[in-house]
């Protein structure tokens, strides 16, 4: 086993490697930037060293400092945490090199499921649902009719240069074509100067529904069955849950075994989420893998006895998994509380924390490395707390997740308490029936005065 | 069920009832002594009502203030918490004739069960092992020679009227017994002016070991597996777990199912704690038992998810339990934090927080009504917080609680962190082999200098 490990890394998720370090009576080494000195990462580790100042291209972005800290302070492994260098084959390379492990995925696999197109080629050669649509630049009209034609109404048209919705085009219909055809070329030259298209097919109602799977150095893996992250705001999740409320047993079980099946097929090492989209009519199509832990990892660990950092860690030093899959026992809610202010297009709002005070009891789980004094720099992140509710149901869980919210006391910023606490009591996500439109229709309620 | 509930109680049970009854959508009353106005408990009911003075004789013990507070908000049921009126059969009695109802015991349940002869004597009739010794006071060393017979050594000689260990004797053999008489009847006679002798058998390296039990208006009756309070000073309990590390699975069954009956047999109605002592031989005989919700309850939720204040609100509006027992699926270990100094005998220190950082994280559960900023006052119990770690194993539960600890900070105050931190470490502990005795000898290490 691991006698050290440095995270490289800062934040609640810092401390939360360091948390299951200490437990497995593995020493830690913190690295911070010269922010983030008052940090309560530095605070808990049995060493940390400074690793440069505030923008991350000078500290948590830097791999030479990063490999610097560890040659000094004779770490034996690296957790990247997530963000930063986590998805990094360039680190994950360097450390192999050195000698130093690095917990998450090799540069090989890395590479292969950083690139969209050989992610999905990759994919679909283990037999992994992918979402139907040109292979590449559709070359001509006829090209994209006998595309759209083999993919099936409806059809999204997209600019290969796009983005912002720019070049972008929904077809529901054959005859509608020519004209999305055309106009979304015209866009697309007049905003990007590239009027290259190319053609999926357009998921309705699509949820977010990932895959949590563990796969170990014998080429073995399991699932930990899934996390629906549907509500997200600018392709920014803001609140996940396990069990998703859309998922059904027959489905879990096909997601589920396309996840193995993708872990298996590139032999993946460590924990890693197998994000899907998943249409009304509950197909599902490949997104991306994240080759790293997830920042909502805590809401799986709840509802399966699990602690997935341990895991990570056992697996890197060559522990072999059971195999077996694990299915939720339980429901669990995870909001992310930012720094943000909901009523103002949840913009970031840094400073000082005048005073805090954290829910708790039966059901609550917090994960947050700041405090009351602590103060937010606007260098970073502005998520500063993820809340995890769990309970036998779901409709239990949210009632917990509603007095929680109503019990956190957060003074001197604003923060999307507000957002999450109205989100609780919304029609659309009580139902269970959101997609990740959700956000689109969402409009939060005036603030309540304080008395 | 019932609309609004009002909780009869202060500081971390009164939150801890409130928590229940939010999520079970029941409004809230607190009744708070003009000491606690700043309290959490006043901050997160419905509704509060100031009942009196500091004095607990003078706020919460006063049956008649607290009854008009019920009044005028309109609650419809009264929790009572632990400690102040939770077993007081007159507040129960009252509540009955007002037509409130008393989430406890009834009258007759708490006056059976509070007065220790009529308790052990409708365990006997139940079939629940109890002491064994003399029925009552022994009229001669004749009777006290046959008694010791009957009994078997070794037996303790006690004195009807005493306290803090006088006129008490353990006697090992037949030979010792007229020289321990004689010695601890003189004694009791100079302490107490009443040389009255009872006889029980002495309970050879004892455990406390309780049962909970839960029963319901039909008169079935279920039980939630142990919980170990042998670690205690003074006969305050200061850590808890569950399982016991002392428990096997046939002596689970078979205090658990002396419990159930003693429960049926009474028709208890609610939560209730069958407090047993068990020997190093396994026997285990009847203590008391405590008709309220106990402090230690934490930890039997987390391991075998079940909330049981809920439960008691369930079973007081006439739900009835499904009967099937529960059993342990998980380890749990409860510290409670107090305000006291434990490099100073335990002495109280009451004052102001000036900076509070509780842990989190995977398994963490935290049950505090203090903050940063809150003054304890020295007028009610000095605990101020409870630290429950879960885990798979009691190993993990014991290096989570090592880590809970270390990050817990609270400042401007004393706390027993330092005990139950040192308590984690400790050999006698770690192995499980503990007894009642364990703090007789336990002396704290010098203090660890702060950096």
């Amino acid at each position: 086993m691991f006698k050290k490990i440095l995270i490289a890394n800062r934040g609640e998720i810092a401390l939360r490697v360091i948390r299951t370090c200490k437990e497995m009576g593995i020493k830690t080494v913190a690295v911070y930037s010269t922010a983030d000195a008052e940090s309560l990462h530095v605070r808990f580790a049995d060493e940390a060293v400074c690793i440069g100042p505030a923008p991350s291209s000078e500290s948590y972005l830097k791999i030479a400092n990063i490999m610097a800290a560890a040659e000094i302070t004779n770490a034996d492994a690296i957790h990247p945490g997530y963000g930063f260098l986590s998805e990094n084959a360039r680190f994950s390379k360097i450390c192999e090199e050195h000698g130093v492990k690095f917990i998450g995925a090799s540069p090989d696999m890395i590479s292969k499921m950083g690139d969209k197109a050989t992610a999905k080629a990759t994919m679909k050669a283990a037999g992994v649902p992918c979402v139907p649509g040109s292979d590449g630049i559709l070359e001509s009209f006829e090209d994209c009719e006998r595309v759209a034609q083999e993919t099936g109404f409806p059809v999204m048209l997209k600019a290969t240069a796009g983005g912002g919705g720019k070049g972008m085009r929904a077809v529901w219909k054959k005859e509608e074509l020519r004209k999305a055809w055309d106009s979304a070329r015209q866009e697309a030259s007049a905003s990007f100067g590239n009027d290259g298209m190319y053609m999926e097919k357009l998921i309705e109602e699509p949820r977010h529904i990932e895959i949590q799977v563990v796969g170990d150095s014998n080429g073995k893996a399991c699932h930990l069955s899934e996390r629906d992250c549907s509500v997200q705001r600018r392709h920014q999740k803001l609140t996940e849950e396990t069990p998703s409320p859309f998922m059904t047993d027959e489905l879990r079980e096909k997601m589920g075994a396309a996840a193995v099946r993708a872990a298996e097929f590139i032999k993946y090492e460590g924990a890693g989420t197998v994000e899907f989209l998943v249409d009304k009519h509950r197909n599902f199509y490949f997104m991306e893998m994240n080759t790293r832990i997830q920042v909502e990892h805590p809401i799986t660990e709840q509802v399966v006895d699990y602690d997935l950092i341990r895991e990570q860690i056992l697996v890197a030093a060559g522990v072999a998994i059971s195999g077996k899959n694990y299915y939720p026992q339980l429901h669990s809610i995870e909001c992310r509380i930012n720094a943000e202010d909901p009523y103002n297009n949840f913009r970031p709002s840094p400073g000082k924390i005048t005073n805090l005070h954290a829910p708790g009891g039966h059901g609550v789980r917090i994960d947050t490395h700041v405090y009351s004094g602590y103060s937010i720099v606007p260098n970073y992140d502005s998520m500063i707390a993820k809340l995890i509710t769990t309970a036998q149901t779901r409709e239990e869980a949210i009632n917990k997740m509603k007095r929680a919210l109503d019990e956190f006391v957060i003074e001197g910023i604003k923060t999307t308490i507000p957002f999450h606490r109205q989100l609780m009591d919304d029609p659309a996500y009580i139902s269970g029936n959101y997609t990740t439109a959700f956000m689109d229709t969402f409009v939060m309620n005036p603030p309540v005065e304080e008395d």
